[in-house]
């Protein structure tokens, strides 16, 4: 339980309400949640950052978060669907143009299919998600319904991770570059989001502090921070788990140095 | 990818529609892939059934598994929601009765909790859901979504899942007693679930016998199955990646020894 869960817990308990928060108070609590639970802390991304994953480990991290990345523009077209403000929905937009494309030049979905192939894996492969983890799919279908079944506020605060993007983005690039030169065609994708993640996250972060009206709005944004981290993490800890140590992928996923499966 | 899917993606090709499968072969499916995944073959079950479990993590699986546990009987409503055949409904209902009790006797969720502390943990814990795994949540979510969306016979198809557990209860109370004599006190779950089990595994077989009209919904069940079996396995991934090995609780989860979390 956070500290400020456990406020908001005992304030309820004593019938007393919690101030609002200033708008700076408030911000900085996102950053600090993202300190501790963005997954830029989480062991397979480290082990990236430091050159130590094999081409099949990437090779499941990129199949695996193909899927994800499937799944972001229609978690906007809900968050979109969701609003009756034409200029909200106009600002949100942008985000389904970055990953779907304009029919012209490449969205971040084809980009990241190219990051599929740069590690080796057939497109179709993704495309198809043959042997993504199940808990990829579970983590990222919680997304999908967060956003559709929280109350706007939350939905849109869900998409604050990417205040912390940039810098893991960055370090990424580099790294990736570095120690694994075969990538480098792949690499797009990356290169993009670190313009377009900083305009999508300032958007939401003002507009999140402007529809915090109460402290509770504020402590129930936080909680969906939190819950987009877990969503996070649950999918590198599969990895982890299915691809690192113990190293276990479960019943028809992708095995390393396989293209197809069975069973 | 299974020989099943395998062929009827083959199939699809070319067009060729295939043929029903008689009722014997059609049962002798659902067994073969419960060999390979059901989550008897878990490594987590196997420490389990060796006696190489630690308390701490006999907690973390009886906390995780209660959140199971306790949306069983919702799925089980939403399953009955969906039927117009008060027959059916009727057979499903003793599922419910057999989770929440008749309020006098305990039902199924009642006993975990009361399994829950005899591993030495607080009730209030599984109650509230404090420290569970957002994989847990995430699967346990899945399944729920799933018997909401997919065709009945699918949903029903799920359940199916129970025609293994028997064996798998029964090896578990055996090892339990074995094992961990000090968890004796909480083993009325499993007792009750050995007679339980199969009756509610043979009416849902017989049902989806009957309503499996086409080998594309023979296909489907198939697919019902395997995608349950998918969220049982995954549970128990997480459980092992966070309390077994490498033993990374991800932030906010139980860790062991501690009965109430920091962040």
């Amino acid at each position: 339980m956070t500290d400020g869960r456990r406020m908001v817990k005992a304030a309820a308990n004593q019938g007393a309400p919690l101030t609002k928060l200033s708008q700076n108070e408030f911000i900085a609590g996102f950053h600090a949640i993202g300190e501790v639970r963005y997954h830029h802390r989480h062991p397979f991304h480290l082990l990236m950052h430091e050159g130590k994953l094999t081409r099949s480990q990437l090779q499941a991290w990129a199949l695996n978060r193909y899927y994800y990345q499937s799944r972001i523009p229609m978690k906007d077209a809900v968050i979109m669907a969701r609003s009756d403000d034409a200029a909200f929905r106009l600002a949100w937009r942008k985000r389904i143009l970055d990953h779907d494309g304009d029919g012209v030049k490449p969205g971040g979905i084809e980009k990241w299919l190219r990051l599929v192939e740069a590690t080796g894996l057939p497109r179709e492969m993704a495309l198809q998600g043959d042997g993504i983890l199940p808990a990829t799919r579970f983590a990222v279908q919680a997304y999908v319904d967060f956003v559709s079944t929280r109350p706007l506020l939350q939905a849109v605060a869900s998409s604050l991770t990417e205040l912390f993007s940039g810098k893991l983005i960055a370090l990424r690039v580099d790294r990736l570059r570095q120690y694994y030169p075969w990538l480098s065609t792949g690499l797009d994708y990356f290169k993009a989001r670190l313009t377009q993640a900083p305009v999508d996250s300032e958007f939401a972060l003002v507009w999140v502090v402007k529809n915090s009206r109460t402290r509770e709005d504020q402590e129930n944004a936080y909680a969906a921070l939190r819950a987009k981290c877990d969503i996070l993490w649950a999918q590198l800890d599969a990895l982890y788990f299915s691809y690192v140590s113990p190293g276990w992928p479960p019943p028809g996923a992708f095995k390393p140095a396989e293209t197809s499966q069975v069973n």
